[in-house]
């Protein structure tokens, strides 16, 4: 199975990231941070959902005096999300954040980067250290976009030299693009690189129906190789989303363990002589119900039918007027198909 | 980029599978083979939109004589979907199967397999070799799920024997689970020691909303490592978002030349003073008209906006009251943000 890569250990706040601990999910609250009300409530929402920690933007001073207020009404770590100006950073770490998103590329003056390291380092707060290939387009140029993987790996070790040689190394780091091929390549060969951990995005991956199979691709395979300790997905929608697809992608290769349940069916083909599709649906609503980690398989004819329901905690299976129902593989009804979904009901009651 | 793993040729009818050629997208039809009408239409749609192999069920001598009918009346060649019957496997080759699907475990006698070999042979058409966890399950008996990677190796390489002792090879590999890990597994283990292109797939992976996400991730992690020659995404659905799906992971990665144009939109948050997720969406709508390769970015600040317009066709990005559009990374208007839309819709009407 998948082997994570070794990298260090980060402290942000009660959480921990690196290849000791689970795989971290975050999102991003998406509301005008100074809606303190609406804040705390998408917040919450996250948190509920399975977030761990949740980012939220601060580029005003009203900004920060409204996080200061919204660090002190939620439970979840906060991070902070910082561009251009070094106040806002620490305003932010003495409000109560628990590590900043810092694209170093962002802030001119070295000096001020240092303010802000020693601010998180008297606060034993973490730093995200990120680059986004948009946010450095002006380095990159006329550069073609497969050859600016070596550049962006280049511009990441001077950030990371910038933040070892002030002795600071509670880091997380970033590199983003809205390409999949370039997150990619670009985590890996940081990954090769350099020790701390990687938090994994897809950028700027746009509508909901246009973002999930590319972020899942990319995060994906970075995954499968070990690369990988915190995701985010990004989604132009809401960020509830955002958590419930990071965990279908995690949970698809062991990384989390769900506790939904799970619903195998077959995609139907000519051989299948009932309402499947139809079927599983209605199942699907009955499992909204259900919060544990269930598996169950709605299978279209024999060919697959039986095995499915070997692997499934419950199963059907059907023909054109029978229907069977299957109990950790075991065959434990027939009865006619009509009667298929509410025999099927009742055992799940039982279950 | 990627470089694909080096695979044998496989000819089926005007379609070449290998390393050589690009990756083959298919589908499957999801209605009665006797349902002719019904059927030429699934198979026109699923060409339309993409599919360059359709497969289709021959489980009766029924639907073998509806079959003959089907492949005179399209275009698309056609794959005969064979279980237990090899009957129904020499129907359909003599009817015009450019290629059979069959699990061999599935045919108790070897000399049926020979009889079906060699009608191929004689036909000169292809056949796909496959193993489904669920089809072996009585083989894997009580073997603990993350150990059944061998066993089905191992019965692989069987059938492969049996195939290249009677001295065909032009053959197709399949090795399926609804298991992404076991999946990626399997996979990469019959790349590494067959040299015969892959058919791949997530079997079973349920309805739409429940398998887009595990597909990705296991066809994406495959084909990044140059796995995979052929993809059919399986989902219990209508089969034409199969082939939308299998284009998208495709394209993710650079396999696929959509024509489709890309909307790019950062996922907000509280920097963004406008409603770009609304704006986005009727963005989107716009481009349903589009059939060519745009790259669209819709962008909420400054912070990643013209980085992103960089490399957009077309992009926008907008404050509280201002909105900026660029074409190919130069600003050309600066809008009334009310007016940004119409503004960016008269635009695209220029390109």
């Amino acid at each position: 199975m998948i082997k994570r890569r070794k990298t260090r250990t980060i402290c942000v706040g009660k959480v921990k990231i690196g290849s000791k601990y689970p795989l971290v999910i975050q999102s991003m609250v998406k509301l005008a941070t100074t809606d303190i009300a609406g804040c705390v409530k998408q917040i919450n929402a996250l948190s509920a959902a399975g977030a761990q920690l949740v980012r939220i933007a601060i580029p005003t001073r009203q900004d920060s005096i409204a996080f200061a207020k919204i660090v002190k009404k939620v439970k979840i770590p906060l991070i902070a999300d910082i561009h251009f100006s070094p106040d806002r950073a620490i305003e932010a770490v003495e409000a109560g954040a628990v590590k900043i998103r810092l694209n170093p590329g962002n802030i001119k003056d070295k000096n001020d980067i240092y303010r802000i390291i020693d601010c998180a380092k008297a606060h034993k707060i973490a730093i995200r250290v990120g680059i986004n290939e948009a946010s450095i387009r002006n380095l990159l140029k006329d550069t073609q976009p497969a050859k600016r993987t070596n550049l962006m790996l280049k511009e990441m070790a001077g950030y990371i030299r910038l933040f070892e040689k002030r002795g600071f190394n509670n880091i997380v780091l970033s590199v983003k693009s809205s390409d999949v091929a370039r997150t990619i390549e670009s985590n890996i060969a940081v990954a090769e690189r350099f020790p701390y951990p990687l938090h994994l995005g897809l950028t700027h991956a746009g509508l909901a129906e246009d973002a999930i199979v590319p972020a899942s691709v990319a995060l994906g395979t970075l995954l499968w190789r070990g690369i990988g300790d915190t995701i985010r997905i990004s989604i132009a929608g809401d960020p509830v989303q955002e958590v419930k697809i990071a965990k279908k992608i995690l949970t698809s290769i062991g990384l989390y363990k769900s506790r939904e349940p799970e619903l195998i069916v077959c995609p139907t083909c000519g051989r299948c002589q009932w309402d499947l599709i139809g079927f599983a649906q209605k199942v699907k609503k009955l499992l909204k119900e259900v919060k544990k980690p269930l598996r169950v398989a709605v299978m279209g004819c024999v060919v697959n039918g039986p095995g499915e329901a070997a692997d499934a905690d419950i199963a059907v299976c059907a023909a054109a007027d029978k229907g069977f129902i299957y109990k950790k593989g075991k065959k434990i009804a027939t009865v006619r198909q009509a009667s298929l979904f509410v025999a099927l009901e009742k055992e799940m009651k039982n279950l």
